[in-house]
């Protein structure tokens, strides 16, 4: 039985939020292909995971004996979170783009699962494992737009997700979806509906693929 | 009198931070300048604001009286800091790397300051206030180092903080501050020691040469 660990992290609930639109439709094709399959549903902006913090980060280094009541309370939330990361089968991230980098909330989900000698070191313990990441964007910062400069998230999560943590990381990366809210952007509101309907036919296609190559 | 704004951001407490131990530096030199002057100080580690949720982010979209008291409440809290940051001549940042980028708790600080059409936008409030970010690392991520690639603090910081607040940074960096810690960093102790001295230098001589600058 397959299982996909969805992780959102978009301020606007559903219906509001382009990360989310285009992660519930990678879901919906990954559970048509996994009707038995298992979905593991985190709403970073409904249910914040703490930031990390020096109890959580001074436990990875005692023993568990050593810790302290707060060292093992925080070190039980950690544990609880990177479970879940290494049973999933594959990962979908929703990332929308806050201020050029990622919201804050995901950065929290990632330091307290990237913890060295687990999942991330020599042998990092979800190596392999593929992650689809939807990064969503209100404008656009594609190779050779002028806000080319200011893209904190591709690059970023492709540097942690694959050197940190040894998964395989893959994007979708709908754009500009502030066009239709901006007057100042109406002229990019075609570029903003042809980036959005390719974001939802690669949802599709690649929950799709993945689903089959997991089944290999 | 002139007023800094001193933000840490590192999960170790004083002593036992490097980012913290060189924005002290500076802090003590600054207030040997300004004697009179007055020195405001977040730290976000021991106290963290909020993530940005809907409620601060749609209330900047309402008129005050249009906001929910969730709205209301959300924004108050952004307004508190971003009046400290208005008010400051000067700000310095303790920026720890944590996995190849900012603190979340960091990035929850800046998600909440940056406002379009106030501090951000064409007219930003707080534009060409000088900021000392104090950038630590545990290993060197610096031109030409194998770790390049995997920087996602002072190339970040400098964007959002020069391209979004429209203030004027400035990065004082020590690096491999792991090397005293780790075996398989020993012969990087003489870099990590020269950095480390480097950074204390730095700090005073900045603090003072912004203090000059200030008075005039």
């Amino acid at each position: 039985m397959a299982s996909l660990l969805h992780i959102d992290s978009s301020l606007y609930p559903g219906g509001l939020s382009a990360s989310r639109a285009v992660t519930d439709a990678f879901r919906k094709a990954w559970e048509e292909q996994h009707p038995d399959g298992t979905v593991i549903y985190r709403d970073l902006a409904a249910a914040p995971v703490p930031h990390i913090g020096i109890d959580a980060h001074a436990a990875a280094f005692a023993a568990p004996a050593d810790r302290t009541p707060e060292q093992s309370a925080a070190f039980a939330v950690r544990m609880t979170l990177i479970e879940e990361f290494e049973r999933a089968d594959a990962i979908l991230i929703g990332a929308p783009m806050y201020n050029f980098t990622i919201p804050s909330t995901l950065k929290a989900w990632l330091d307290n699962v990237i913890l060295p000698g687990r999942t991330t070191g020599e042998a990092p313990s979800a190596e392999g494992t593929p992650v689809t990441v939807v990064a969503s964007r209100g404008g656009s910062y594609a190779p050779g737009t002028p806000r080319e400069g200011f893209e904190f998230v591709q690059n970023y999560l492709e540097a942690v997700l694959k050197g940190s943590l040894g998964l395989e990381p893959d994007f979708i990366v709908p754009e500009l979806t502030m066009a239709p809210r901006n007057a100042a952007m109406s002229d990019l509101v075609p570029l903003y509906e042809a980036s959005r309907e390719r974001a939802f036919a690669d949802a599709a296609t690649k929950a799709k693929a993945l689903a089959e190559r997991l089944a290999r």
